[in-house]
């Protein structure tokens, strides 16, 4: 089968064999989408080699051992543990130092004819959610994990930093799941102009207000960039908490002495549960149809890649 | 009076007025500790100009509103609030951005014969804790205070890494106040040796054993050097949280991708509450005589900075 590989420090189209591991479900991918992180890792991020891509949706061809789920149309969640380990027997595999992670280590990804994954990684999508909608389930994940690691409730106030696809689904997230009040600073005023349609306050980097200095409660990085993170910093109140969502490959510098000072608290945030964001798309709580940008077949793989890359392009999506 | 001031860009003793702020408790200071933090303003951070010194133990000389304090032993929490903002409303003057701070920030500090603080500051000291140990009472108040920040129970494990007074302070209190297994990391056979006379486990940085990478749940930063906020990292287990004790003046790099990926929580952490410092010295649960080093009188506090600053050495005090 085709399958769109990073090896030989370049990506391309390749014919490999098709999924055989034992024991795992095998799954017809139908729409798959590009990520930052895939773009990270063409550029040498977390050293992976093999088939790119990990967020999808596609049909259960065959489900050893969870027969239920043939023929179902699914997301998957993208962490495999060990199962054995303390983490893994926690229900943490998505820590297990021997897990493999879809697309990014160990593992074959989803920019493929076909992927493999444990029939227990596998959520059916609700009908009511189409193939367009149900591929953002993913990064839709990541950002509603933000609340699993930090307590945002209604009375707080969060500034979420960065205007892209990233940026605007914990946005959007957060406002639905906490009810706080969110504002989005950015770059991008087409890209700000999604959030507003949701009631989200927005500003540009460089025109916010002097009085929004240390006047958050949780301030979310999602620019990927050192200056964002210096302005997730610059927001935030004493004894407040700054969400690390971004794992852009830069080093940035931390001034360690006023993160003493003020007492703050940064915390990474990596990926998320499905159920709960298969439940917003459900709803239709969440616009991700804005979010797309443009869609590609498999073979032109490469030339997917190359628009994703470009500045202000969001979601590229990939149909085998 | 005299007093040890760092203006001009030097350290020096000065004839200052008495102190003359209204409305304020007046402290004649008997013995006084040289931080580390005091070596830094003197090498430039925080802008401070004035008076240094905010460890002290002293006896109130006049306390207006307070008569019940004249006369009495006392220690003094150093952060003054304006009274009026919303974080000092809520109890939080620790955190007020208009607060001046004891030697620190716009308020002369405790190298002198007087000191002023608001007299609600002041905590009377038990007959039984000697001015040598209650001298002490302002960095164990700091150390105590992680557990303000980061809930660390029986089960944890704990690394501390730095054996310097800040170090010594919060592995103990740690292991005090917890009952949790805990790691010292350091540099200096004979600090580490104070350490192991509480029963906690040291360890020569060089010789940190392959199986403590990522075995920790939390791990305290108190070396105030690049490299152990790295060895603190590195200890961390995935979802662990790295406290950050020290101010230092330095900028580390943060590799960002590592605290997403593993999911790190990093927790700035200052100043603590002065009465669970103060029981734990009356019931002599921590060892702090080992962290004296050598007496100067306030007259050769130039003398007496010199030699805090020299390596190895752990509490300098002065006595005016």
């Amino acid at each position: 089968m085709k399958a769109l590989r990073f090896e030989d420090e370049r990506l391309r189209l390749a014919d490999v064999p098709a999924p055989s591991r034992e024991g795992e479900a095998v799954v017809r991918v139908r729409l798959a989408g590009v990520c930052n992180t895939d773009l990270e890792i063409v550029r040498g991020y977390a050293g992976f080699r093999g088939t790119l891509g990990h967020e999808f949706v596609g049909v259960v061809e065959r489900a050893p051992g969870a027969a239920e789920l043939k023929g179902r149309r699914v997301v998957g969640e993208i962490n495999a543990g060990c199962g054995a380990c303390a983490l893994c027997r926690a229900g943490d595999s998505r820590h297990c130092p021997a897990r493999t992670v879809l697309g990014i280590r160990g593992r074959d990804g989803a920019f493929a004819e076909a992927l493999q994954l444990p029939a227990v990684n596998l959520l059916p999508v609700p009908d009511e959610v189409t193939d367009e909608r149900a591929v953002f389930c993913e990064p839709l994940a990541a950002a509603c994990a933000i609340i699993e690691r930090v307590n945002v409730t209604e009375e707080m106030r969060v500034a979420v930093v960065g205007d892209g696809k990233l940026g605007l689904l914990c946005a959007q997230a957060l406002k639905v799941l906490t009810g706080a009040r969110v504002t989005l600073v950015g770059k991008h005023t087409s890209k700000l102009r999604i959030a507003r349609r949701r009631d989200i306050e927005t500003f540009k980097i460089e025109e916010l207000p002097p009085s929004f200095d240390r006047a958050f409660d949780v301030t979310v990085e999602a620019s990927g960039s050192p200056r964002g993170f210096e302005t997730a910093l610059g927001l935030l109140r004493p004894r407040g908490t700054l969400v690390l969502k971004s794992t852009f490959h830069a080093v940035t510098e931390l001034n360690a002495a006023p993160v003493v000072v003020d007492e703050i608290q940064i915390v990474g945030s990596r990926c998320g549960r499905f159920a709960p964001a298969l439940e917003l798309l459900r709803r239709g709580a969440v616009d991700v149809d804005s979010l797309f940008h443009e869609e590609f077949p498999l073979s032109e793989g490469v030339r997917a890649f190359e628009r994703a890359a470009e500045p202000g392009v969001l979601k590229v999506l990939l149909r085998p």
